[in-house]
């Protein structure tokens, strides 16, 4: 199905310089229109739009007016449909009495729709982003206006699409996960494309005709487009899910960044610390003209390796992975279509906590580095969370996960411990650390990497204890633990992972105060605009589908 | 055999207010004396007296005079001979005009007399610290006036007493490292008294009728005094080899202080880093009045095992071991006597280049943290130095190493690398520091210790790596590694030992410069004293034989 949001409005649906004054009032007014044109069922509407969070009240700042987009996926709509309405003066929509919406656009559809809302809600985006679109909208002297100006504004753009066989899945990387994710989502009926830039990846795939899927699920796990080219792995994909290393995430995004298109969902598995953060500024600067969503994962789903050529082990799958959106009321949003594949996902708070709630980087650098001669004279022959984790070493990893969840506290983050992920993801239980990781099945038959020269120290120390570890000395926060890690790290390696790391100069938070930062994750939650040196640096989130940018007058 | 100072003197070897102006005139008119009435040899005196470095030119402020004392062990004398000069209005002793000696006391002994003659300069020493000493010997009018202030001084003090079966040792301390040395002078025929404070340790070598050696060396060594009581085991003993871990040099000086005789030699083997400061200021503290010699080895001069009760395996002894006394220009002194037993002892620059040449420093701590989930697993069933060091784990130890090295050459002192080290100890070379150490027969067989909570970390930390962190961090030279180390093993050890160990205010050396802590330690070397705040702090050395003091005017 395909559309141009003009076309979802006619004339009674449209209501100019209206004289209401209250947010309900103006809901009232649209819900009542659209159930006499539309069959809305209001009480149904009502209740999921509540439902919805901060969808229902928050208001975005576009020039000098102020935008709200109450939106969600309801039942009580049979087709997706808008109403909209337009108040010069301001409806107070927020909980003080300056904080008004000049331009509400009220967007409901039933869960049959829901790729098309997103890619709406995702074009209303890209509308904001117009030269003086809310003042052409407010100037408008009657309904027939309005839509004239919606249908100009849209001439330029394609129609808003959704794709069949919805949602549709991109798996980027070819690595043990990605082949994992790509595996499992195919083995569950899914068309997927598979991605990665290296050819001796895909070749046995290629050749196998698919995935050969070993372990806690098994088969052969056929896929749709299999490709080195990005542009055609991306095109129909309503959900990009990136499976790559972090330290790989910056130059994705580049490749990636020119064939997006609005509404298409990016999430990050996991983004480890601070990964949407980098990622968005990529974007923000290779593209800065789309739409899309953008989500990490708190871990990655699978604990999986790859066996032979084109054949990956699934060793098990986590029961919850947290997924957070940047910003974070958009999880709502984009998670219901995820989870129609991939149910395993929950909502998570935002991406500080997603990124802080960041495991590996407890376990990883410190288990590799603590045995890094058994590793050297084994080749890894031996198990890495069991062996490899001695009540010596569980007191390293305890030091570390304190040091985190301080980090976390001092973000106004309520971080889980890693014996709490540990229930959560794995539902292995214990009274301490040790007897948890002991607890977890999932563990079993894991060997320790062949090398130290490896992802547990090359990917999670510059992206996950250095941003950790940077952000609490912003904070002051001390990270004594974490900081030996990656000094010891960074000398067995021979490479200064400082210097490479995603520092808070690279997350563009540097000399952001904890409120700025979190209302720059969250979008909401600040009375009022708190300004502070350095927060020219950070991200336009307008560049995402967030309406939201920094400096805005949230709603609650 | 036993004697009083004033005896060897008569009235033609005192020499009051001589008109000599200078340090060759006066050393010729002793000398000449002493071969007129004592046949001593004038030619091999004057070679041995210059042999003896500083020992020759060094001059002593005590009070608002300067001692100078010119001694050498010669074979230019049959017996141990002195000879006395003074001169109220100074001899020119060193090079600038200001360098002037008003008491000079020359004193030569054959090798035989060795104990002897280092009981006699710690006679000296002792009368130096004797209200109104060199003012009484400056104001006798006669030879025979100063010989009689001599012997009225000296009435009050025990005859200096020269040991039978001289030199006699004492080790204290039977963990594997005493009981080897124990062991090793027994066998060599010396008497050897033991002491521990731990009288399991000792019941074994009781019942055994001595300490069964195996290894390099071995048979049953039979010692002389097997005791629990520090005043037996130290009392008729010329050499006091402390052989207990770092931690416990504070413990075992306030045992044994109260029971150490003037000129006895006591050795820490060894000091690792800053232990003979340490040991000095609970001397100076407990028993102000003695005046030993102290000296620290640079490492222990064994690679030994308790294999059973009463049982040493001695792996290797290594072929060269630095030994440097406090200060620095008595190592010349005291060296000979050790070396009669223990000739791989060699002259070490001082005790902070023994101190800094820690090889253990670089390679306890860090190998056993990096191998601790190994150690765990399997007891310490692997190959420390070999299993327990591969490339990775080396990478770190060459940065700890580099720190060490670093520090070491912020004080003006060239420390060995621990490759050079491996090759001056072990004859053990190689490109690099893995290939040196793998070339190293010595660490065959040495198997890692059972358990993380071990000396490696519980000794090498806090009297090791701290002190050497400590000092860079007064001069300004990172150690990231070290401290990287030292927190991890805090961690791992529930002990912070950066609070524990030997930071430079325990060594005395707070606030210090390079010049002042040189000149602390060496005894010479600055022309001039150099005041700054926190030298208060300084150990005042004529607590030991060393008649130095901090901020005496120190001759070349």
């Amino acid at each position: 199905m395909t559309m141009r949001i003009a076309e979802t409005l006619t004339s009674e649906l449209v209501f100019v310089k209206i004289k209401a004054k209250e947010r309900v009032e103006t809901i009232d007014l649209l819900l009542s229109e659209l159930h006499k044109i539309r069959g809305v069922d209001k009480e149904t509407a009502l209740r999921d739009l509540a439902a919805n969070g901060q969808a229902a009240t928050l208001r975005v700042a576009v020039g000098d007016n102020y935008l709200a987009v109450p939106h969600a996926v309801t039942q009580a709509s049979k087709q997706l449909v808008m109403a909209v309405a337009t108040s010069p003066a301001g409806i107070l929509w927020g909980e003080g009495p300056d904080e008004l919406a000049n331009v509400v656009i009220l967007l409901l559809g039933p869960p049959q729709t829901h790729g098309l809302y997103l890619r709406v809600l995702s074009r209303i985006a890209r509308f904001c982003k117009t030269e003086g679109f809310l003042p052409s909208l407010l100037d408008a002297q009657s309904s027939l206006d309005l839509i004239g100006y919606l249908e100009s504004a849209e001439s330029s753009m394609e129609e808003v699409a959704e794709e069949p066989d919805s949602p549709r899945f991109c798996v980027i990387g070819a690595g043990p996960g990605g082949m994992a994710m790509a595996g499992h989502l195919a083995l569950m009926g899914r068309k997927v494309n598979l991605y990665t830039r290296n050819a001796d990846r895909l070749a046995p795939v290629q050749a196998r005709g698919g995935i050969d899927v070993t372990g806690e699920i098994q088969g052969l796990a056929k896929l749709d487009v299999v490709t080195t080219d990005p542009e055609k792995a991306v095109e129909h994909s309503e959900v990009l899910m990136i499976v790559v290393p972090a330290t790989a995430h910056r130059n994705i995004a580049k490749i990636i960044a020119p064939y997006i298109k609005d509404g298409q969902i990016i999430v990050l598995n996991p983004g480890r610390t601070g990964g949407a953060l980098e990622f968005a500024q990529v974007l923000q600067t290779v593209n800065p003209v789309v739409r899309p969503y953008l989500a990490e994962a708190q871990t990655l789903l699978y604990a999986s390796r790859l066996t032979n050529p084109g054949q990956v082990h699934i060793y098990g799958i986590k029961n919850s992975v947290a997924l957070a959106a940047l910003p974070a009321y958009q999880t709502a949003d984009i998670l219901p279509i995820i989870r129609t594949a991939l149910p395993q996902f929950v909502p998570g708070d935002n991406v500080l906590k997603t990124g802080l709630d960041n495991i590996g980087a407890v376990f990883h650098p410190a288990i590799t580095l603590l045995n890094s001669a058994r590793i050297e004279n084994t080749n890894g022959n031996f198990q890495f969370y069991l062996e490899g984790v001695t009540p010596a070493v569980a007191s390293i990893l305890e030091a570390i996960d304190q040091e985190r969840v301080a980090v976390a506290e001092a973000l106004g983050i309520r971080a889980n411990t890693a014996r709490e992920w540990l229930y959560l993801a794995y539902n292995a239980a214990g009274k301490t650390l040790i007897e948890a990781m002991r607890a977890n099945p999932g563990y079993r038959g894991i060997n320790a990497p062949s090398t130290v020269h490896h992802r547990y120290i090359s990917e999670d120390v510059p992206a996950s204890l250095v941003p950790i570890a940077s952000i609490g000395e912003m904070l002051g926060v001390r990270t004594p633990a974490m900081r030996s890690i990656i000094h010891l790290a960074s000398v067995m390696h021979g490479i200064d992972y400082w210097a490479i790391g995603r520092t808070v100069d690279k997350l563009g938070i540097a000399g952001m105060s904890v409120k700025e930062i979190r209302f720059l994750v969250v979008g909401a939650e600040m009375k009022g605009p708190e300004q502070k040196a350095g927060n020219q640096q950070a991200i336009d989130y307008t560049a995402l589908v967030g309406f939201g940018k920094y400096g805005f007058d949230g709603g609650t």
